[in-house]
């Protein structure tokens, strides 16, 4: 490849405005790769690669010589699912460990806004009044398990953030790894390991990947699994969760309190039944997202490597779907 | 010391009903220690011991033999302080790592509450708003220093959480310690330490113990070491902390946010106009209070260190204050 020779990608997404929000963060690489529009594309044969976000279901049928779906996030089930993508292209998604740091934050504090009850000071503190929580209706965090599901960078690093918390925390794994967890954390592998995982946790954390095996994963039937009283955080994607059978946990008392980032309609809508219950947490699918720039550095060396006749490094595994 | 002869204590509190709320934790020592209201000691001769909080300054002088006056929680300054404790008694504080964790969530709590200003979604979820904070207007938790202040078992604590989601730690040390700072950590020690770890932090954590050296030491100077829209989270004492200073750092944007869970005042008075701004975030002094039952083992073990002539393992070193 000459340095003239650039990489051309097009901007696939029926959501977001994928140039507006990322073409500063590529203009570093304006030299390697080039994206446009999909109507600024005069020879959809030249395109190589795609930055993609809910891409449409055609949307990858006019690119013949397209290698790469790159993903601006960690998720990229809207990728594998896209009935157009090539068979034989890759799809990456963003592996950046600061990511993980974001999403362990935002988890270990919707973890103690449940263990510690923490709307409370946000409803006294409204009406100016001082109004402590005396007696200890919480348990000890290390009385308190804290469940995982999901046990990639995303859980890897909740967990490091919800152990240093003092809380012990048991987590799915689909096989039991070569190395023995970190010092705080249990792991549940093998048949059952996500309904152990849910009899166990006091507090339950999802953030696995969504692919057909998980899809409606946390439905009647693993509420039912849950002690009494649990809380929920799901963090993961919304076609997780039967919201259905959630709003039946929830007033059986099942599911005491809940945080819910993400839906099975984004954005919420301000009729939903869910915004008015002082039970549930809503926030706007905020958990984590990647630096714009660290995306852009990523994708352009995924499109490098793909110029080069090699497999990118932040290549997902299209058949497990992450 | 036979079964029978119980040693004889004293609840002394001005703002607090101890026997109400510790007397069921003390049942369980019932054949080795019994704690009496001030009214209702017949011989005050006999008491050895007291258990405190906010004692009145005259509080000690009706107990001639009295050799150990008991924290129910960490802080011991305003037994320390109490102008009628006998010089030879000794102090002693709640030590638990419980404590450690509970402040160590709440801590955790209070950097992703303004690192991510969570106050944004309390008041978008009000009104049933999605309103995602697209922008990253906030550091990646990995450029964003935390400073600890106060690095005994509440800091460390904090220091381990901290890191665990991410963000570099400064803490303040009086000395240099022998082992090195844990991964993440780093520690400014000696002269200036504490005005160092201002100028480094982006948040900035205050545990201090009270004593006559960090009385008002959040004040004007301190203030102005920090830089520019930092945040503040005061978990200490009110003591610590000059308000109107405070409050006029706040106004020059020198402090952007604030968490406040102590004050010189407490409760804090509804007519407060700290209550009304929203860039503060009150709670009512919360962050941290230690199980009963595990106070009133360590107290039934001071006191009967006491009675066997030792000193007990929780006493502190009154000179330092801690």
């Amino acid at each position: 490849m000459t340095e003239q020779a650039r990489i051309e990608g097009v901007y696939l997404s029926t959501t977001l405005d994928l140039e507006k929000l990322f073409s500063p963060a590529f203009s570093a690489h304006a030299q390697t790769i080039r994206l446009r529009r999909p109507e600024e594309i005069e020879d959809p044969s030249a395109i190589s690669f795609a930055l993609c976000w809910n891409p449409a279901p055609q949307a990858f049928a006019p690119y013949p010589n397209l290698k790469l779906a790159s993903s601006i996030a960690a998720g990229v089930d809207s990728i594998i699912n896209c009935p157009s993508l090539p068979p034989e292209a890759y799809v990456t998604r963003v592996r950046d460990e600061s990511q993980g740091d974001l999403m362990a934050g935002f988890a270990a504090w919707h973890v103690i806004w449940h263990h510690r009850n923490m709307r409370h000071h946000i409803v006294h503190e409204a009406k100016h009044e001082w109004s402590r929580q005396w007696t200890r209706a919480f348990l000890p965090p290390g009385r308190c398990t804290v469940g995982v599901l999901g046990y990639g960078i995303m859980g890897r690093a909740i967990a490091r953030a919800v152990t240093a918390m003092g809380f012990p925390v048991v987590a799915a794994v689909r096989n039991e790894p070569d190395t023995p967890p970190p010092p705080g954390v249990r792991f549940e592998a093998g048949e059952g390991a996500i309904e152990r995982v849910a009899a166990a946790a006091r507090i339950l954390i999802n953030v696995l990947p969504l692919t057909p095996a998980t899809r409606g994963i946390l439905n009647a039937e693993f509420f039912q699994k849950m002690p009494h009283g649990a809380s929920l955080i799901q963090l993961g994607r919304g076609e997780h969760m039967i919201e259905a059978d959630f709003a039946a946990a929830l007033d059986s008392g099942r599911i005491a309190s809940a945080s819910l980032d993400v839906f099975a309609v984004e954005p919420l809508p301000p009729e939903h039944p869910f915004w008015a219950d002082e039970r549930i947490f809503i926030t706007p699918h905020q958990a984590s997202d990647s630096s714009s720039e660290l995306m852009a550095e990523q994708v352009m060396r995924a499109a490098s490597a793909i110029a080069a006749g090699k497999a990118p490094e932040t290549a997902v595994d299209k058949a497990k779907g992450y």
